[in-house]
């Protein structure tokens, strides 16, 4: 089964991961996130051919994440940067950040890659995942998942033509 | 450039991607949040051959992300489930979910997929990413990223050996 056939489903997280889930579009994202905008950039800091990155920023546009603007006509050269649907894949980055920096195997103690400091109150902010509703700080043993009627129903279904 | 060479980073993102990047991989950690923990049910669910999903649950119990279980002697058969390490990724499977509630081109005004209820207040979670030093909820454009030394000397390197 290809992704085309998993993107076919009314779970949104899978829909994610069909548009976003490739590595090497992460890798990009990371470097939107940092402020580079410019194709050479892109480049060198994630290694990708010119073949492969084209296509992933090609395939990122399409998709409405990013926005590639003008900036040089003699030659043409673009720069590229998120769009509001872009932007938000900032938890998604986040928790990508914070899960390395506890799990990645980086040395304890080493100075941090880098630092995300809060605009309005001017600290390092660390990430704090809290409940919707109550407020209170939320993780996996917090909940309780029911599947709902469309999901069991397209469960089903794949158990069946199994 | 591969992942292996991608992953001798100081960049905790990165390296969470050589860990968990993999799309089917992200797939396999969705059922576990699901509370799945059989094989049969991981291939039915993903659509997965038997070799990918065997190759992708080795690497994730090498990474220490999931333990197996035998759960019957004749014949041989395991359950998997998720470990601290791997209860971890939750804010990032949170964070799949939104984003493609929000931007996955689901039917507007559909019943949600899954629904995620706070054990502790009894509702319904939404998800809020919050400053983890204000408490203030917190997105892309509230931060102010600094890439530290170590980060900004690797990738002056890569610029370097361009």
């Amino acid at each position: 089964m290809g992704w085309a056939k998993v993107a076919e489903t009314v779970c949104p997280s899978a829909r994610t991961l069909a548009v976003v889930g490739d590595r090497w579009t992460m890798l990009i994202l990371r470097e939107l996130f940092l402020g580079v905008k410019r194709f050479e950039e892109f480049q060198v800091q994630t290694g990708m051919s010119s073949n492969l990155l084209s296509t992933r920023l090609k395939r990122l546009e399409a998709d409405g994440i990013i926005a590639r603007r003008l900036y040089s006509k003699r030659p043409a050269r673009h720069e590229y940067r998120l769009t509001e649907k872009g932007l938000d894949l900032y938890p998604l980055m986040l928790s990508l950040k914070a899960w390395g920096e506890k799990w990645g195997g980086l040395k304890r103690g080493a100075a941090p890659a880098l630092s995300i400091v809060h605009k309005t109150c001017g600290h390092e902010t660390g990430f704090q995942l809290r409940c919707g509703s109550c407020d209170a700080p939320f993780g996996a043993k917090d909940a309780v998942v029911t599947i709902g009627p469309a999901f069991a129903a397209e469960r089903q279904k794949r158990r069946k033509s199994a």
